[in-house]
């Protein structure tokens, strides 16, 4: 008989919205399955107002609102209501005892904090008066208890919901899965609310700021999965590809693919730095990428000579290699890819007849990144786990502009300077540079890459590679150092080779050695004055 | 005289912690200064049973706690109490006609959640029942209400308060600039906890090691900001190191620093890749990373020779390196780092005598990461941004087990097998290998690092690197390749270098060349059948 009487009374919703969209429609349907429905303040005037039957919360309290609306809901007959379990006897007990009725089903969103707090003119007082305890402490009981209350954050959830009731089935069919869900939701709504009073608190009336925003106090990105991979960066770890919700950019992670088998782990890491090294160059540019760092890269006008090119910085290592391209795909350049075994193509499109060309290749895979022909830096934050923790920082901003805009605050150090045509491939190195990992050496000539050297704990043994795998190649070219040069032993090495001129960032405390060095060699030598670390 | 009244009121305090460290000696001084001591459940018990005046919490709300605990203080009575302003005469009005006496200080802190959920055997029905609401929602109240409520959560801050107290100012003497920086902190100890529970609810029993959660729908990490840091990999980029709510390995993302400057963003990046790589080695090991890659690494019983063995596998790039302990660091490890610049060093604990050593070298950082000693892999799952997305994959696991136990699965593919000795070493160059950026090629000796090849487009590029680096010492050195061969072209360069033993996953086409050329030089060669590529 116990359990009767609550089983009537679980007929019973609280409403109590910021966001109104859809409440009263939702409130309708519940009074018309027999709802008691419990209301406060704007919420309960709107469901008077359009009519239906709607029990103010003080009616079930029999205590009125004190403190300005401050405390409303914080009381036992509500809370009680939500954190019963009807399968505990010494629940329904209290409940009987109380007079309380359970509540099934409890729809409640918080005002966003956030919009309050970004208004310039927010005082401190307004900022205060807007955190919300009552509804806050609503939705966190209801969800404790999601097995026997439904909770409802989110204003979209309101029509399938309806359809069950509708459909006759009562609450019961929303299945304990479904209930889960609504609760988790309702938890993150909760958590968020918290965070953006905790960043106000800390940060003051400025979320809005990106410094805020970036880092907040308590991170929580949303991503979606977007595909399942066959595997993760070897075939014995699992692994999938996420997108995060409200991005701007997509980037490889939402690219089309035209062509070819699903995309690897390894691809789309590799895919993404030949989309990040290859929107470096507002003019037609075309990139190779191994195991993420460029081993190829040129530009010109002729998109099939920038192919050309750049698998000329390395033809023996092109191979397995994913392609970037930063204009529509040309037939002619798909024609001059023949021979050469590729992975992945990337390209903001494709003219049908290069498409025509590359479906031919049965394992390549190609991808229409529009994003690819715009010199826009990603909007991702950089997020990178660590044991325990990630760290989050802004990405590399890309370089843009012209030659003698990119390169108006570096700072010429040596007593000559580079020619005009020096300073349009050091330009070219430097922006390589960016993508290539550290310790990172570029030498390049006429816009196109002469040799690579990436990832050497010494910033002399990259020097070294370049030297070897650039061969005669090296002498009168250009080279960049992705950061400042400890020792003057590399500008003697530079020398031997026939380095032509040199961009670094400079601030090692032996600048000066350097510089002599530099000098001594009739070497121009150009200092940026920023790291291009990559790791 | 509504004013007055309530002024005298202000002298309550509400006591409800999880964490009793402390708090029966603060309360006794609440209560020495004439506050009245509110309290419930074991807290009630523990200051009761300690002699001093305490008042229940149902004396004030005149109602019973009902629910089996799960409704004690969500009353008008107490949240009237915490959340009224005595600035406000219509809430002074509310309180003298309710009876509530305002509350002017709260100490409550909650059970951890994460603790629950991370014992093995904990049921979903367990979990919820610590979903805490009564608690929550009092630290929220009285962080909303700090103008004119003092709320404490963190034990730490008791001492200080009470001293102030006894200084005989009363509340007023903690100013309203603490009292922020106290809502503050309850805030952050709020948001942390839904944090957990959202974790809980969407990942299950453990925040991210569960397989069938481990790639949901909907990704929503939730990590808390440890530290801003100065800037991330460049100077020019803002960053922060968060760490991952409810993971319970902390990594160097929670090692506690005892002497040195700030870690940078690279500090952590390299310390990671120390912790990763040191931490496969169940014997006492000594690595050094530069740029986030192992230059150099031993095994050897006494802790000072296996940090002299890895300085020397390439004492040239030591200098501002990143040091890895697996055993409590010695005096005489300590000693033994004399003369080179080292930026961070990283050991699950210190001798007295190494951390005086230590102690003097200004620009070093010294981070104690008790987990560096243990062989255990990382829980948090590896997250990789790429633009407008991230990669998700499980951790590359930790190869566990004696010489015999990890190489079980190994196959000799050559005529000639690999000797005992040999075996151990092949072992030891796997296990680094997999640390070093692909294409990776490591050469080793008597559990010593020779030379290290990483990080290059093909993988004869990095066998060359090793070339040159190990000179002399390469010959009769054993090999080690993360991925297969796809020539061998490899071979004839080993077997010119004199490497004396070959491991490596196999699987290429041209497999069977490859250990034919093996076979032609008598080199034994080892299949592990699992590759190790990382980026």
């Amino acid at each position: 008989m116990r359990l009767g009487y609550c089983n009537r009374l679980e007929m019973q919703a609280l409403i109590s919205v910021f966001d109104k969209k859809g409440v009263v429609e939702f409130a309708k349907v519940l009074a018309s399955k027999g709802f008691n429905v419990i209301s406060t303040g704007g919420t309960f005037k709107s469901l008077q107002e359009s009519g239906m039957k709607v029990t103010a919360v003080q009616d079930v309290t029999k205590f009125p609102e004190i403190l300005g609306g401050r405390v409303k809901t914080l009381h036992p007959s509500i809370h009680g209501a939500l954190l019963a379990r009807p399968d505990q006897p010494s629940h329904v007990e209290d409940l009987t005892r109380h007079q309380i009725a359970r509540i099934g089903l409890v729809a409640v969103n918080l005002y966003p904090f956030v919009e309050t707090v970004s208004r310039a003119d927010t005082t401190l007082e307004e900022a205060l008066e807007n955190i919300d305890i009552g509804g806050h402490t609503l939705i966190r009981a209801a969800s404790k208890n999601f097995e026997h209350v439904v909770i409802v954050v989110d204003p979209t959830d309101y029509q399938w919901i309806a359809q069950r009731l509708e459909g006759g089935g009562g609450l019961e069919s929303i299945t304990l899965g479904e209930r889960k869900k609504l609760a988790l939701k309702a938890f993150k709504h909760a958590c968020a609310y918290d965070s953006a009073v905790a960043n106000y608190l800390e940060f003051g009336s400025t979320p809005a700021g990106v410094e805020t925003t970036q880092f907040p106090e308590v991170l929580h990105p949303v991503f979606e999965k977007k595909q399942s991979l066959r595997y993760g960066e070897n075939p014995h770890q699992k692994a999938a590809l996420y997108q995060m919700v409200g991005s701007k950019m997509g980037g490889v992670a939402s690219g089309e693919k035209l062509h070819g088998p699903d995309l690897s782990y390894n691809n789309l890491l590799d895919g993404d730095a030949a989309l990040r090294v290859i929107r470096e160059f507002g003019d037609t540019a075309c990139c190779v990428i191994k195991h993420t760092n460029p081993c190829g890269l040129a530009v010109h006008s002729d998109q099939a000579e920038a192919y050309r090119r750049a698998f000329a910085g390395d033809s023996k290592s092109a191979y397995g290699g994913i392609l970037g391209f930063n204009r529509t795909l040309t037939e002619a350049a798909a024609l001059a890819l023949k021979g050469v075994f590729y992975e992945l193509i990337i390209a903001p499109d494709y003219e049908e007849g290069a498409l025509k060309i590359l479906r031919a290749k049965e394992k390549l895979r190609v991808l229409k990144v529009p994003e690819a022909g715009t010199q826009q830096a990603f909007d991702t934050p950089d997020i990178r786990t660590i044991g325990g923790g990630l760290l989050l920082q802004q990405p590399n901003p890309i370089i843009l502009g012209s030659v003698d805009e990119a390169t108006k605050s570096w700072k010429v150090v040596t007593k000559i300077a580079p020619t005009k045509e020096q300073m349009a491939d050091l330009l070219f190195a430097w922006r390589v540079s960016k993508h290539v990992k550290s310790n990172a050496i570029v030498v390049s000539k006429d816009q196109q890459i002469v040799a690579i050297g990436a990832g050497q704990p010494n910033r002399i043994q990259s020097l070294n590679i370049c030297r070897r795998v650039g061969g005669d190649k090296v002498a009168g070219s250009v080279l960049a150092s992705d950061a400042f040069f400890p020792f003057a032993d590399s500008i003697d090495a530079a020398q031997e080779a026939g380095i032509g001129c040199i961009v670094q960032p400079g601030g090692s405390i032996r600048d000066q050695e350097v510089i002599d060095a530099a000098d001594k060699f009739g070497i121009p030598m150009v200092f940026t004055g920023n790291r291009n670390f990559l790791h």
